[in-house]
């Protein structure tokens, strides 16, 4: 039982740091990220990804096996030590440890691609199983995890129940296409029909089947049996566009309330942004310091601009007519706005940055411009659709409030030439006890490049999928 | 804004029963279970989904348009009721809502499925976008939140970060090939090499990809970074094979953790488990009951067993010995283990319920019966792999250490006809500061089976995946 004894009695860095008194006795484990020798002694950098920060170990030149330790504490290389937490004698930091007993567990080849600082974001992504040893990665995954625990803890508290919408489906919710086929048939040799035609009924759900794109449609249903709940998994779309926005593969959250108009659906979005940034200055102060200074200057402003400025609201007609005051008071856009077009990114970017100098929420958008399932306005030509617009990032949520009538949404069916007995299960919701219901949803990784001022979607998923790319 | 105003005015049934005093006004929305009509009153039952009971509403007969609202409130309205909560007359519950103001929202169509009770549940399966409104599908799916939020509880509050591992994959974890093809090309009419296969290379991802069976590997490349990290996510199987424990898509938990080797695991997984369970008493106490109730009478007495007893831990080798035992004293199994053969549930069951008479973690397996990563104890025979079994079930979670020496590594792929290529970057994590590390997975709905006592996979899944079935 030695070694579970000395599993158990590892301290993480993170809790090291939090000492309030020295410690005689204290063990580390995890990786080298720097070594300084000077002539009696050597400092040690050691880090274990709990977080950002490491913890200076000194090892005095009379340990024993000393110049052998040493030299194989390159930078990466797995070290387990004891010794005294004793409050430092440098600056920038508290704690620090003298070893009594150090030990290399594993050296590293002299191939090691993170040897020296200074990668580009490219020369990581191509080594994504290790970038997570980078200050800048662990940051960014440290807080991935917090926000991903902060999303389900904003709707625990309100009474929202978790849903696992499913992944594998046989309906296109956006009425869109550009989804995966998932299939066990031969793609060699599928089975045919006596037409020629690939015979699906063979294929392991005897239909055609695709990843999902949204879990809007069956969280409608939850919603009309638990009253509130929320999504949060995996979304796919085969969008051929490399771009640093666009992910095939990406995470989604996606709240639905029953009895919840499109105000109320508002009012729960500015709540879940807010309460997002908020805990990310409470728990990841310490990464977004990190961000502030070596990713994106203006991080923390924008996040405070969120937080203490109250978010505006304005109709998507209103919104234009603001654009088109913009425009006659010589504003130059690359792309010209009238009614009816949808909004660019520099047209909500100009909302929210510069004319309202908040965050906004535009709603009541062009029904042509949105899909068969948000509730049609009494003026026949918009719908109860809102979209969440921040700085830096634009559009960071959109929702809507659905549509609760019956012969509205059968004919909105119709009006997008999609097959009505396909969405019976969906019509039927209308049918039994049918109630207003709205909700929303949130790009996972698009809240995150909000939050670390990350450019790229690639660098905020751990091993991104993009055209052309499955690595690892 | 009067329906904003609305809307956060409304009261959730679960918090009206948790009220200390009588309320002069409280707003209810919801859906009518029963109603049950007299000579001056009419009692209607409101259920909102936010708990197991709902909350009895006292409507006097007069109040406006009464015969009419009473007439449109059959079982499966949508009703919204302004009132008093009073102390309850009756027995059974505290209090009850005497209605001032009453709206019927949504009607119910006369086809309504769930009018009457007592449906089979192949029935609601087959409804399955309506069965969250019964009440024990409200409880199951309830408690599958509540124990997905406490999966993340447990690991956040010990510094295990959460990783979203890819569920789009070129590699194959288990190297076992059941797996889900995931393509945009068309199957109709494949674009072939010059040698007539297809040709992959023109797929979205340049490659042959597939669904996800394990995030483990991808899991480990970050705990060699983070020390401590767990995934949740939806994992899959093209398993042909129809049983009630079985689906294609279903979620997994994989904690793992560098430094720890396998009896630290063996204790993370206990803690788990106990961890689990005993959240669910303190915050599932209602549906528990219910499901004790309805479900299976054993259900509470089978759960304080695995709370209570401290979990045993018994070599393979020793199960055998055990099982040889039982045999030699007269018990018939439906098929006989001899060493290197996998314990059957029989067998696994045997243990858990009747020789140990406690939770058993049966550990150090044959090396042939397991993958390729597991550490080779230096027997040259057994593995470090671990399995937790619990009564009722059987195995629950399954482990290991994972093999860091590379030498050892490499000869298991070959050994296992894998090509060492492929894993070049899993293999890294031994070329750069190895370190022992070590994890476990455990299927969230074998977890739900146990906590709720549902005896099909199938009603524990919102949207089940079988083979022959990806509806809604």
């Amino acid at each position: 039982m030695k070694t579970s004894a000395h599993a158990t009695s590892r301290t993480l860095v993170k809790d090291a740091h939090r000492a309030t008194a020295p410690r005689e006795h204290i063990h580390l484990q995890g990786w080298v990220r720097t070594r300084r020798d000077s002539r009696m002694l050597s400092f040690v950098e050691l880090n274990d990804g709990s977080c950002l920060r490491g913890m200076q170990i000194i090892v005095n030149a009379t340990l024993p096996d000393y110049a052998s330790l040493m030299q194989r504490s390159a930078t990466g290389a797995s070290i387990s030590v004891h010794g005294q937490l004793v409050p430092s004698q440098g600056s920038g930091q508290r704690w620090e440890v003298v070893a009594r007993d150090y030990t290399v567990i594993g050296e590293v080849d002299a191939a090691y691609p993170l040897q020296k600082k200074g990668h580009t974001l490219e020369f990581l992504r191509a080594h994504a199983h290790l970038r997570a040893r980078t200050n800048l990665f662990g940051a960014v995954f440290r807080m991935r995890s917090r926000l991903a625990f902060a999303v389900h803890e904003f709707f625990q508290q309100r009474g929202f129940y978790y849903v696992h919408t499913p992944i594998i489906t046989a309906s296109d919710c956006e009425g869109a296409g550009e989804m995966f086929n998932v299939t066990t048939l031969d793609l060699a040799t599928p089975p045919r029909t006596p037409a020629g035609e690939v015979d699906y009924s063979r294929d392991f759900f005897g239909q055609r089947t695709s990843l999902t794109v949204s879990g809007q449609l069956e969280g409608e249903t939850y919603a009309c049996a638990l009253s509130n709940i929320y999504t949060f998994g995996p979304t796919f779309r085969a969008e051929n566009s490399n771009t640093s926005r666009h992910a095939a593969e990406f995470w989604m959250i996606e709240p639905e309330a029953a009895f919840l108009d499109l105000d109320g659906d508002m009012q729960l979005a500015e709540d879940f942004v807010t309460h997002l940034i908020r805990d990310t200055f409470e728990k990841g102060a310490e990464e977004m310091a990190f961000f502030n200074q070596y990713v994106d200057k203006g991080l923390i402003s924008r996040l405070e601009f969120v937080l203490t400025r109250p978010f505006q609201r304005c109709s998507y007609t209103e919104a234009v007519r603001i654009l088109d005051a913009a425009t006659t008071h010589g504003r130059v856009w690359e792309r010209d706005v009238k009614w009816g077009d949808n909004l660019q990114s520099e047209h909500e970017r100009f909302l929210t940055e510069e004319h309202f100098k908040s965050p906004v929420v535009v709603h009541d958008y062009p029904r042509a411009l949105k899909p068969f399932y948000m509730r049609a306005n009494d003026d026949g030509r918009t719908v109860r659709a809102m979209d969440v617009l921040v700085p830096g990032v634009g559009e960071i949520i959109g929702g809507s409030q659905r549509e609760e009538r019956l012969d509205v949404l059968l004919s909105n069916l119709g009006a997008h030439g999609l097959d009505a007995h396909e969405y019976a299960w969906y019509a039927d919701l209308r049918r039994y006890g049918t109630v207003p219901h709205s909700g929303f949803g949130m790009g996972f990784e698009r809240l995150l490049m909000f939050a670390t001022g990350m450019a790229n979607i690639r660098d905020v998923i751990p091993y991104a999928r993009t055209p052309g790319n499955a690595g690892f």
